[in-house]
């Protein structure tokens, strides 16, 4: 390592993302593991930005017309077997509820006991039991289109976890709905994933690449997936979202039928799609820098980080008094459809280590007022768009008249170096070796590090597919839908009639 | 069964009352039973009910200053064993996870495999799975008051279930913060009860009683219990939600210590408190009558139902025009915060079916619309606070901008008669022979119809309670904090010092 500025999170990520990326989330307070195997904790402050994605997503789900509902959380395993692709899926890892009581075990302790006639799966997603429902609210051609969310917990016994990217429980929502033709689901199912490009662009700052999954990487049990995915900053490929087509599959496995307007039964055609806590940890690795979290302004838990510097007992009240009115001022200018939020910071620690938590916490713009700043009426500020030092003044009245503007501003500039960075990593390859050159790391030391995004012909064929996982750990992350372009497979030279998007991935 | 009205629900409240709370969730969609033993599917009338429960009362929450976050969803046994009033509460009816997967059983079914070292219970409420997070995150003074809030799910295996009052699992919110003193903790216990009668009677409209559980009543490992009690339509108590002062039993359970200012060692103080999907039950016994759910405005899931009624396709395009500009004037009305939300009704079905479905699911306002009405520019209204027959005219502009003035009359009037009913039914009683007089049924054929609430004397003893218990299924609802009168217990006649309400309960 060479000479360089000192940094708030130890390693940077060009030292060590993996564990630069731990170090964000602990230093934010975001999340942390829990004693229960592959579970997280999500503190307040992650919690928070959480609340604002359910908040912006489920508006624009009730916008598209969709009703949110509530299912139960266990799936007798009779309903669990009912899709042969799906319980493949999902089978080998799940929490299976077998027992309904404790009784002292005679040891001073307590052992299981009341055993059920049939164990529960604790959902790892919802489509079979919320299939059993739609199957009795479905009747005729008059109750469809049928359009369900639900906000809830999963769980899926993975053995290798990360926060937020890859815990057992996780906190989701999953749309599903049923439609009288395959046309109006298909339709569905690209709706909903124009919804979350336009979410994750427009509101977590984040571009992303849409597109179809190859077929094995479909969803268990789906005809079709889509997905929506992300270049985080070492250049690998996050799925943020996705959207399933899953044809008449689950409706024939749990008898959603209708008698359509001829009077004849038919099979409904029916979707799912789902984001998840996941979406935190893309937000994580898209913004944050060696000084830890950068949280775009629309999603952030607080605005405006208040941090009074106060030398001696005399100077107090006047600091505190004009603190809490630049407080009281700020609260009431409105930024995105809700009123500024403020943190005023008095803890008991230098203003140094006070702006250092904020900058760590990611808020999106800290003042630092002392009694001379407080004299001239000038805010002293800085925006965590920028370097840490690089801060500055401007009057009271025209900050707090402005700051509406200065949070939009921030807003584009977080997105616009995200698409700067995927853009610049992001090529088309037409020839083989330079392709295994551009997943190859340059250097050896540093192996996570690579070329990012290629766009690259590719026959359709699953060998080919699966010779570049096998020598690359390179998959196909998405197949566009808009391109038609005539070339040869990246990999076997054969025919291919489109470009699709490789990369490494979470 | 003498001469009667024909209603919309059958039975009515006289002739059964159980039965008519079934009827009336059916009717109004709220919810369903599900294929999983006592768990139930919340439909999205229901839920939206819920979703507007949770925007207040989290808004509520966040002004007093908690914060949200998110804890696992399953206790490890050994967790779950720390407190032993605690784990004898609850160890009875838990759901307990055993088993990580399913694997082939060879008969073309699945098996549980993968059997844990430790078996996790899933969460029937958090305090220890949050306390070892306490543990965590409290070193010192500084640290406190922590003050936190969890929206989750959780489950109890409980034999009887009933819709909204007693399911396998259930939402809720738990509330769990930990204090320097005890003061402060006291504090927090009776500010959050002020804060449920607070929602209960301004938003739900539902009059309650508030005050202290007895001992027996006390929540597993509190140190004192608190509550808010409402009276249903059938005179008995329903525990709306509750308040627990956890002294210091859970801190030194799960070894939340900090530094007081002294620079010494002490364990916290800490409290719990949570409302949960109960609520709804509460909402439907208070205030629905014999044609089906009332709802208060401030909770309903829409405003007004807009009803066209169209005889011929000459008329059809004349009046969806005027519907249609009807609807939006009304959308740009403001009714508590919130735009009013409005249900064009076009379905084919009869005006009278539609108008009748509204009723059954409690809009507040519902429109008729035919051709004439539309030509005098008037707007012919029922409103679910008055009887389904009794509507009226008004013209469209003075309609439009008096909706929130008529909807914070009705969000009164509902108020105002669930209070009624309360007073009248709840009286001081003094004389053991009245009380006991009171508690029996007037007709043996409607064992559940008695007299209401009593208030009356109790010195304090477990026995008189039991016994009172065992002869009349009548507990102490609660003892409130404000009245201390000498008077003599209605069981043993001993003195007493203060009066507690008698009721039964669900």
């Amino acid at each position: 390592m060479g000479k360089k500025a000192k940094t708030a999170i130890v390693p940077t990520r060009e030292d060590n993302y993996a564990e630069w990326y731990q170090q964000v989330i602990k230093l934010a307070d975001l999340a942390e593991n829990s004693d229960v195997r592959g579970c997280m904790i999500i503190k307040p402050w992650g919690y928070a930005i959480w609340e604002n994605v359910q908040k912006h997503l489920d508006k624009m789900f009730k916008d598209t017309g969709h009703k949110n509902a509530y299912f139960p959380i266990f799936i007798p395993k009779s309903f669990f077997e009912k899709e042969a692709e799906h319980v493949e899926g999902f089978a080998k890892e799940c929490a299976v509820v077998t027992h309904s009581r404790l009784e002292p075990d005679g040891k001073g302790g307590l052992k299981v006991a009341g055993e059920l006639a049939e164990p529960y799966i604790v959902r790892p997603t919802s489509e079979t039991i919320i299939g059993a429902s739609f199957a009795r609210w479905i009747n005729s051609y008059r109750d469809l289109p049928l359009l369900i969310n639900q906000w809830a917990n999963v769980v899926r016994w993975e053995l290798r976890t990360r926060l937020f990217l890859r815990t057992a429980e996780f906190l989701w929502q999953e749309g599903h709905t049923a439609h009288a033709t395959r046309e109006e689901a298909w339709e569905e199912t690209t709706k909903m994933l124009d919804v979350y490009a336009d979410f994750s662009e427009n509101y977590l700052a984040i571009p992303v690449f849409k597109g179809e999954k190859s077929e094995k990487e479909r969803f268990p049990g789906a005809v079709a997936t889509f997905c929506i995915e992300a270049m985080m900053q070492d250049k690998k490929a996050l799925q943020a979202g996705t959207t399933h087509f899953l044809g008449q599959n689950f409706a024939e496995a749990s008898g959603i039928k209708f008698q359509n307007k001829e009077g004849e039964q038919e099979f409904a055609w029916t979707t799912s799609w789902g984001v998840s806590t996941r979406l935190i940890g893309a937000l994580i690795m898209a913004h944050s820098d060696d000084n830890g979290m950068v949280i775009p302004p629309r999603v952030a838990p607080a605005h405006v980080a208040i941090i009074p510097i106060i030398k001696n007992e005399e100077e107090e009240e006047i600091i505190m008094e004009y603190v809490r009115n630049l407080k009281d001022e700020l609260k009431d200018q409105v930024y995105d459809g809700r009123n500024i939020e403020v943190e005023l910071d008095t803890r008991d620690m230098t203003f140094s280590e006070r702006s250092w938590d904020w900058i760590k916490h990611g808020i999106p713009i800290r003042c630092e007022l002392g009694l001379r700043d407080i004299e001239n009426d000038s805010i002293y500020f800085g925006r965590r768009d920028k370097e840490p030092r690089d801060k500055q003044s401007m009057n009271r009245t025209e900050f707090v008249a402005s700051i509406g503007a200065t949070l939009d501003d921030m807003q584009k500039n977080i997105y616009q170096k995200a698409l700067d960075f995927t853009n610049e990593n992001t090529i088309e390859i037409d020839d083989k070796n330079e392709f295994y050159k551009f997943f190859t790391p340059k250097n050896p030391n540093k192996p996570k590090i690579h070329g990012g995004f290629a766009k690259s012909h590719w026959c359709g064929s699953g060998e080919c597919e699966e010779k570049i996982k096998g020598d690359l750990k390179v998959t196909i992350r998405c197949i566009p839908a808009d391109t038609v372009e005539d070339g040869k497979c990246i990999s076997c030279g054969e025919d291919s009639k489109k470009r699709v998007l490789f990369a490494k991935s979470y």
